[in-house]
C-alpha cells in the first residue's frame, strides 16, 4: 500500500482533516501530521528560531491512524511529518473550511502544506471546501473524490516544482473542471459605515469585476458553477522574461 | 510630484516603514497605511468578513505624512489606502525586518502588499532587510537605494502581474544583482534534543542543500553575496502546459 | 429542564467542547457557542472594535444540540450567545485541553467565558483537562463529573462574582477536593542552551519552589494527588486596605 | 540609583515604552525587554512549552538604554529580563497603548508583566494610556507622572502579591485619584446589522449600565473624569469564605 502524509491549516481537531484522512486510509498507510488547536500558525513559513513539538495523540479522533500534533505552521507539519515518520509516497493538505482560490493560494495555508511536500520532491495535492450559504461544510462527496484523484496522482506522479489544488464546491458536484487561477479580485468597492459608538469603518466588498470570474475554466469560475476545480499550479516566480531589461536599468551603487 | 502608498507588515510603529517613507517623501507624496501595532495579521489576503477601522494616527512619527492605522492585514491595508486617499503612482512595502527570498515569497506579508498594488493595476516593490548575526538592523542604505529604484520605476513602469521584490544584505551593501528567485531550502536536517523536563523537541536546521543556494542569480545567493538583490515577480501559478494532460486522467463523477 | 450555555477557548472543533456539552444535554436544554476554528482569539476580552459573526454550524458534530460559531473571543461567545439565543440558567466553559491552575487563572480564555458568564449574573464553571505526560486528554471522567456537579450549582446557585474553577487530572480521578488557587510558579530557573546555528535560546523551566506546590489544599497541588480540584474563584482585584496609604501618598499633581 | 526593568504588550517598537524607559532613566538604571514586533503573544502566560529569544537590539531607538527583544509573552520579558541582566528594584510595565480598566485587568498583557514582577517578589506598576477619540496618544504627561510614582514606590515598596494599575486619561490630566477596580460592563446591548453581502453581523454595543461607571472613586469613572487613576491591585482569586459551604455539597465520587 502506498504511504501517504496528510496535514492541514486549520488544526488536527478540524472535521475537515478527519475526512481526508479517512478518505485515503481506504487504500493508504496515513500519517496525519497537523497544527495543535492552541496553536495559532503565525505565517506558513517553516519555523527555524524556535524548535517544534510533534506528539502522537490518541484523542484527536483518527481511530488507528497515527495522527501527530505540531506546534507549528503547516509547512512545519509536513517536514517533520517527512522527517520523522518516513518518506510518503504523496502529500495531502486539508480539507480546508473555505475555498483557496485565485490570488489567495498566494497566502493559503493549505496550499503552503502542499507546497512544502513538493519542495521536499513528494507529489502534493492541496484540497478546500466551499461553504454553503448558510456557513455548512458537507466534506463526503470532495473526501471520496480525493481518494480517487490521489490514486491517480500515485499511479502518474507530478512534474517537478508542480502540485495540484483542488476545491469542492459547497454542494454535491455536478462534475470536474482542470481550470487555471483566476484573477477573480473582491476589492473593487469600499462601503463605509459608522459603529453604535459613531465612528467610522469600512467593508472591502462588491462583487467581482475580474474578466475571467465567471469562466469555467478558472478555478473561481468552476467551483462557482458546482464544479470541482482541479488545478496544475507551478511555483516558478521569475519574471525571466524581465531579467535583461531589469538589469540594463536598475540603479548601481 | 509622484504619489506613494507606503505599507508594510510589521505594524505602523516598525522603524523599517519609517526609514521607507521618510526615503520617499523627500521626492514624492507619501501616505502611510500600515497594520495597527495589536493587530497580529492572521493570514494575509484581504479580509472580506469583518469590516475594518482606517485611523489617521499622529503619534506614529511619521511627522508631515499622513499616515494611517488599519486592524488588519498588508493587502487590507493597500486596498483601503488606495480607496480611501486616493489611487498612488506606486505601492511600496516594508521595509520588512529579515528577509524575502525563495519559496518565503509565497508567505510574505510585505510581499503580499506588493501583490495587492499589483492586483489594483498599480506598480508595486516590496523591501526587506537582512539581519546582522547580532539581530540588528541598519535601514539607511536601503531606505536610500529604495528611494531610487522607485524613482525609476516611476519612470518606466513595470509590466502587468508583475511586481519588485528587493532583499538588502545586512551590512552596507557592496553592488546590487537583478536576481531569480531561488529555490535555497533549510529543512534538510531536523536536530532532536531534550527540554528541561525530558520531552523531546525538534529543531529544523541545516545548512542549505539546494543547487543554487550560492549562486548570486539568485535572490538568496546574492543577499548572502553582500550585493542588493533585485527579482522581477510574476504571479502566474497556473501550470498551463499541464492542463491537457492533467485533463485526459482526472476522475469524472 | 435547564437551559445551560457551553463555550470554550479552544474552538467549536475541539473534544473537549463536545464531551462537556454532551455531558450537559443529559439533563438540561444545551446551546454551544464557541469560537471558529480559524479565529485566534488574540486576546481574551469582549470585542468592541468590530462586529461578530454568530452563525449556526451543523458539521461541528453536536448532533441535536444548537451550535454557534463566533469569529471572536470565549468571553464574545458568552455575551452573543447570551443575547441572541436567550438568558441560561447556567454558563459551563471547557473542558480546557491542559489545566488552568494558580497564577494561570488569570489569563485563561476558559476562565475568562466563565467571568463573562458571571458579569451578566449568570452562575459559572470552568473545566479543565490536564493532559497525561503522553499529551493525551480522556474527558469521559470529568464530563461525567461535570454534569453532576452542573446539577448540584443549578440547584444551590453561586454567590455575586463567584465562579468555580474546575481542573480534571490526566488519569481517572481519585476523589474530588475543595481548594484554593495555588502560588505555584515555574520561573525560578533559566537553561540556556545553543540551536543548530550557535544562537543562544533560553528555557524557562524547574520545578515549582513555591511553598504550597505539594499541598493538595491547592488547585495545583491537588490536581497533581489525582485529585479533582474544585475552586470558588471571586473576582476582586482591589487591594482595598491599601487604598487610604495610598491616597497619603501618590504624587498630586 | 535604582534598577528598573521595563516591559510591555505592545512590543519593543511601540512608543510608549519609549516614553516609560525613558521617563525613567532620567532617575535610574532602566533595562527594556520586551515582545519582537512580530510576535503575536498567543497568551499572556509564561511560556514553558518552547524556549525563548532574548536579543539584544540597537536598532529599536533606545538611545543608551539596553533593550532586549523577546519572541515571547509580556511574563516572558519579566521573567527573562530578571533573570538574565539582573534583579531589578522595580519592574514597570506600558506603557499600553488603550487602557486597562475594570475586569479588563483580568486579560491584560500589560498587567500580566506586572504580575509577573509582583510574583517574583518585585514591585511593579502597570501603566496604560487612553486614547483621544480620534485615536490618538500622547504619552508625555503620562510619562513624566510614571517617573514620579516609580519614585515614591521605590522608597515605600508594596505589600506582597500587590501591584499597582495605573492608567492615563486622554487629555492632560486633571488630577490624581487612588481608586478601586471597577464593574464597568460594555455588553448590555447587541446591534445586528448586515454586511454588503446580506449575512448577519453583531456590535456589542452600548454605554454602560453598571452602577459604579460614573463613580470617580472607580478606575473607569476616575479616568472618564479626566483623572489620572491609580489602583492598588492584589491578585488573591480564592473566595474564602465559599471554600467550607461548598466542601460539604460538591459531589464525591
Amino acid at each position: 500500500r502506498p504511504r501517504i502524509l496528510v496535514a492541514n491549516d486549520d488544526g488536527i481537531f478540524s472535521p475537515g482533516i478527519k475526512a481526508l484522512a479517512q478518505a485515503m486510509s481506504t487504500f493508504a498507510d496515513v500519517t496525519v501530521s497537523a497544527p495543535d488547536v492552541e496553536q495559532s500558525a503565525v505565517g506558513h513559513g517553516i519555523t527555524i528560531r524556535r524548535p517544534l513539538r510533534f506528539k502522537h495523540t490518541a484523542s484527536a479522533g483518527f481511530g488507528d491512524i497515527p495522527a501527530y500534533r505540531v506546534d507549528g505552521t503547516p509547512a512545519d507539519c509536513v517536514v517533520l511529518g517527512v522527517h520523522l515518520t518516513g518518506q510518503p509516497d504523496l502529500v495531502v493538505s486539508g480539507i480546508n473550511l473555505g475555498p483557496n482560490l485565485g490570488d489567495d493560494l498566494t497566502h493559503s495555508g493549505t496550499v503552503a502544506a502542499a507546497i512544502e511536500g513538493m519542495s521536499l520532491g513528494i507529489p502534493a495535492i492541496a484540497f478546500s471546501q466551499q461553504a454553503t450559504p448558510a456557513g455548512e461544510y458537507d466534506f463526503a462527496p470532495g473526501a471520496a473524490y480525493a481518494a480517487r484523484l490521489a490514486q491517480e496522482v500515485l499511479t502518474r506522479g507530478l512534474p517537478p516544482r508542480t502540485l495540484l489544488n483542488v476545491n469542492f464546491p459547497a454542494l454535491p458536484p455536478r462534475g470536474v473542471r482542470v481550470t487555471r487561477v483566476g484573477e477573480h479580485r473582491w476589492e473593487d468597492r469600499i462601503v463605509t459605515r459608522h459603529d453604535p459608538e459613531g465612528r467610522e469603518y469600512h467593508w472591502v466588498a462588491g462583487t467581482s469585476t475580474a474578466p475571467d470570474a465567471h469562466d469555467e475554466g478558472t478555478d473561481y469560475g468552476a467551483v462557482d458553477a458546482g464544479l470541482i476545480s482541479v488545478t496544475p499550479v507551478r511555483i516558478d516566480l521569475t519574471a525571466r522574461d524581465l531579467l535583461g531589461e531589469l538589469a540594463g536599468y536598475v540603479p548601481q551603487l
